[in-house]
């Protein structure tokens, strides 16, 4: 409940204070510079606190890598730098921000969050980043490690990256498409998780198993939250007449587009299918009580008239004929077997045991 | 009930007549006029019966606070003054208004609902905001005490409110930005209580929790109802051409239509859930009707066969050599023992109990 | 039913043809019209029959009122008079219409519905109101008495209506509003009736509630398919470049837009009430029969083991110890009740009764 | 199951290949020619196959009203005539077409679906019905007979239809005006059993009824699937700038959307009804079973005491000495009259019985 | 579940890495190249790893059929030879695309989805195709045998089709054609299973039952996936402005779109119905417990009774008249007949048996 409710902590204060509001420790900010384009590619962690980050305006993409945005007084000086609006930088100190896309003209604020899956807790966590997308430079803001672009750094690193013959453009779709690739792996232990309760529910649904669906289910209607939006971000960075966004990269955000739609999609999919497991969970109550009633019948069925014939004669009446003739007591007897041993093949010819 | 239908103690009267409709008492208006900009906040309460407040047109904004809407000759005298419209006073005064915002050239008239969550009772209460924006002036007027816009008034007098240095239509951002945060507080409480009902749903699936469920399910009709036209009105302003809102307060325009998204989006979060909750009760129920039919089988399934067995040594034939034997009853209450033992064996392994 | 489907009985006959359908009994048509406007106002009840009704073209405006539809020749004779087309007169004569306004340059042909709630059959009763609105008249044609109109015509001979004032744009917004008015007041009956209902849903969930629920519904769905396209209805005027709605009545077309929605609003949140009625009646019959299992669970549980008892010491073997005792009776009945005693104290403490 | 599905058959064939697809047994074609317009009216059967049928361009109206569409041949001589595309030919012959309208300039091919409601099956069957509107001319294509254009074609003959003053557009509407009469005819037939049922439901729930409510909900899905193009294709018919609409019938086209929209809107009132039904049904199942438990109830909780008292004293310990008092059985008899009363009594009280 | 989430793979890879992901084991890729128009039609199988194949711009089509998509190397060749984007090429290998199609201005790349039905795993199978649609050419991508496209072949080679005398663009619809029709031959598989559990689902309502209807929703779902993207393709398409579609095949595009919409249809006709299936089976389960519960009461309620006065006369009081008499135990037979006699009566009044 409390990660679909975050925003009443800011209610009453200045709008654009800056407050951080999110649910992973806040920590000290730590951020890395890199220079990369014809054929450089630099590297440095830096002291944001020191001053301005420098930015080669005239060559290459700079990249700052922002991990830990706790410190008001560190957002302050790079939104100074860089001339960000007060609402971007309590946009990206509050981590309950809507997935959006801004246009301030000199640059676009994107903000996205990452999905993960965590199986001990069997739930969704969500991070958010904010990209800051500038003529020559992206800065990108993490809550907190691990980082999550590292396997992009280290593309970038080796040389291989396509990134490294393109713009900053490039570098931000690059890095929007890992926090996509984060939801199809989210998405894939969900689907495991789900397939593992499909097995589960037709054969022993406790009700444990109904609190997890449950659960499952509100993390799914929490996944639709984060990832819903996404569609319009992408949607609208395609069709951005910003000079920002290059005609080059164009194929690539309609990949990622495409890519949105899938993740979209499978949710939908998810939740169709944990609904059709609702379904079959309370079907399989109805067949158990079924069963247990069935039982309960043919127990009764099958004694009531028996008791009821040694209730006859356990009955004291002083002219009972049959009970001095040596013979009643076996008869009885057959006559019980026989009525139980009708009954039960009546019962077992309908199924019923 | 009473708060979804309204309207209809003002069938079959002229359009436009004033008459106050609502739910809180109503109390003699009371009014304060705030002065600030260009360095200065002045603030005084005045008698709105005694004539028209004065408006500084050629420097900073002045606030008009109304707390109270009941007087009908008092509104007369306000609208006068300011050449609104007979049907915005009729709209003032009525508390049934649909959340909104009207352009009448010279001002705008935003009518929105504050949302509060009153645990005594388990409901929603809502009170009407209704505001008239001017070039130079805003006008509120609040049905009653407590005034909700105290904590925006003392950051003006505090002489640190962003609002100092701008202009009306900022003002009117800030009291609709005060009034979207009620609604994160009361969301807050509804998930709060949501989240207890969640825990209860499973163990204790009463009839009265029920009937909280459902009176929940009405209140969130209720919310929902107040909550979707709001984001029209603020995408209404954020597009408006009209002269009345400056370029300035678009990106927090933005953000307060981004808070908007997100209240709305909770509310359908809570409602999904709610929905999940009423599963997991008549699942509930369906479980203990199954622990209870699983005992009832047990009882029958084990003594009616003894009860049998004991019927049939009941029996008063002459010839039943079993009777005579020394070794008769206590081999009949070992038979008794074992089977009730086999079968208590075959319900524990079925888990049964 | 019926009133879901009444075209059938035209199918087949000439698009056009002049067919009363409707359910009110059809009367002999009577017609009022009313000169006011430059400070007059005239009355007088005319025979339509007897040839064109005067319209004063160069002041004021003439508002014919006329009550009962079914005579083909006064509907045909008013049509030449004012040059109707003759799918319009079809229409009038038809009250299966849907709500609808159609421009037809030289007049307009609105549709709209009353709605009316009677308590004794537990039905929505609607009736046909048909306007032409022309550049100096109205025409109001309604199905039977009584007539709907007839507070807005004592307002207007009272002399204190705002329509007096106006043009005929406003005179046709006065009538509509009028019809929105009582569905107001049918929906707050509804909405009694089903705060009643709600009460009753938890204790008394009888067969004959449910029916009375289903009923409801099917009024509702009645209710919508009769509202939904008011909607359109006043949205298109509002909208309209049509001469004959003057920018005047705007506001007022805009308030009965509000209005509309309201009305849309709250059927659609006592739909979802009745709908969650549902749920609830179908929780309490499962939670009596929880109760009733429950009930049959402990007598069961309580007795079969006391007279599984009973029936061991009714058995008839010759050497069964006890029964010599002097104290096996008494004993036997102690265990009885220690026995029934722990079972009703664990009953009692699992809250089973 | 079929109708839903019939393309199947022509998969893997070349595309615009004639295939006659379709349920009613394929006839041998027949035609017929109505001539008029200025006062004449002139009708003859003719032999498709003996060449193109004579169209009077220069005055008039030209209606070939072709029966059957199983002959390939035929149907290509016509095409050739007309200068029918070759996909219009497929169209026509393959009765699964969906309802639409194309546009060829020099015609327009329209494609609708009457429905008729067989109550010995319970089941919608609908004929598919194409029509090609040229500038003077309306071919109109029946699957089989009975031709559902007698009553217009008695119509134009007896000379009073409004028809024979107007144009070929006027005709084509005429046509399709019949067709959505047929929808009027069948609905009500639909909702005259949907009323039989809703009598039933509540007091004999069998399991034959559920079936047929199925049924009917399948039925219904068809029904939808066939009248929902419907409204686009004369929505289509309305706005389309062709030649060959001219203005003169728009009011007769805006009639027959508005009938559109009533059959679609008695669809979904007639589906919600079906829908309700469901509920009802299972409530009423629900009921029944609490009727059944409660007089096992009734009976177990009576009888269960009763039966333990007998069985306490047909215990054989020798010192019991209630068993000796003269007045023992008739007190242990009085007790239990007593104790059967009175539960008797507490049951009635609660209603039980 | 599987088919619903593959992408995840893929994730942490350089956008535009060429990765094969699909479900059917990577073959050699096989080529045929086929060139007609103007009467020719030559066929050749080709080796593409040996150059680029040739393509004729000046007269005629030139068609590529490709069989197998997993190798690199061979892809990348074509790549360069057509100037193909590098996000087409992985899409070509990546057989999770979503269906779309992309305008490169020199070519379209289309993405569909063939649909088949496997009967013995109820399960449905979709195969990737992916055209590129040149001036003068078509290249067609298949995952692996066998070729969906071999009808179209041999119509092309025989001398018959249409295409022979069309352009590339009639091609790439004939090759669409032939890839809806295989969903509506899968969609007929799916129906006639529908129907057979129709019939099932009254008669037999077991786990396994429900488990397959479970699993068909699922396969809907996926279906549903795969088939409405079809939809907006077919429908760009026909808006398509882009040379490489010509006017001449517009009318096959919008029966082509008339297909989808009906594959479509009948998609959520399916869906619809197979919800249905749901209710009729719980009903079922419903019905039969009912079944028991009463046969449980008819046997309670009778021999209760018996059981009961059969224990009366089993009370060993010394002074019990009856006993005594000689008529007391037929009598006693005759009253527990009766009583017996009475119950079943009114309970088959009542048909619980």
């Amino acid at each position: 409940m409390r990660k679909l409710l975050q925003q009443a902590a800011a209610a009453g204060l200045e709008p654009g204070a800056l407050v951080h509001i999110g649910e992973k420790e806040p920590k000290e900010p730590r951020a890395t510079v890199i220079h990369y384009g014809e054929g450089r590619f630099e590297e440095a962690e830096i002291d944001l606190a020191a001053g301005c980050p420098h930015i080669e305006v005239d060559r290459g993409v700079t990249w700052i890598n922002v991990m830990g945005i706790a410190r008001q007084e560190v957002l302050e000086g790079l939104g100074a730098c860089f001339g960000l609006h007060g609402l971007v930088l309590e946009d990206i100190m509050n981590t309950d921000q809507r997935v959006k896309v801004e246009d301030f003209t000199d640059y676009l604020y994107i903000v996205v969050k990452t999905i993960e899956w965590q199986e001990q807790t069997q739930e969704v966590v969500s991070e958010q980043i904010s990209l800051i997308l500038g003529s020559h430079f992206v800065i990108s803001f993490q809550e907190a490690e691990p980082d999550v672009f590292e396997p992009l750094r280290q593309r970038l690193a080796s040389g291989k990256a396509r990134a490294l013959t393109m713009g900053a453009d490039y570098l931000a779709y690059a890095l929007l498409d890992t926090v996509v690739d984060t939801c199809f792996v989210a998405l894939e232990k969900v689907g495991d998780e789900v397939e593992l309760m499909e097995d589960e529910v037709a054969d022993d649904p406790s009700t444990e198993l109904l609190q997890r669906i449950h659960r499952l289910k509100r993390e799914m209607i929490f996944l639709r939250k984060a990832t819903w939006p996404m569609r319009e971000v992408v949607g609208a960075l395609e069709r951005r007449e910003t000079p920002l966004i290059t005609s080059a990269i164009e194929p690539y955000l309609r990949d990622l587009y495409d890519h949105t739609i899938q993740v979209i999609d499978s949710i939908e999919a998810l939740r169709d299918i944990t609904s059709g497991m609702l379904d079959i969970y309370l079907s399989s109550i109805s067949n158990r009580l079924n069963a247990v009633m069935k039982l309960l019948a043919v127990i009764s069925t099958v004694f009531m008239p028996l008791t009821f014939i040694a209730g006859i004669y356990g009955m004291n009446f002083h002219y009972m004929p049959e009970l001095r003739s040596p013979f009643g007591y076996p008869i009885v007897l057959c006559v019980m077997v026989a009525i139980a041993g009708w009954m039960l093949y009546v019962f077992r010819r309908r199924g019923w045991f």
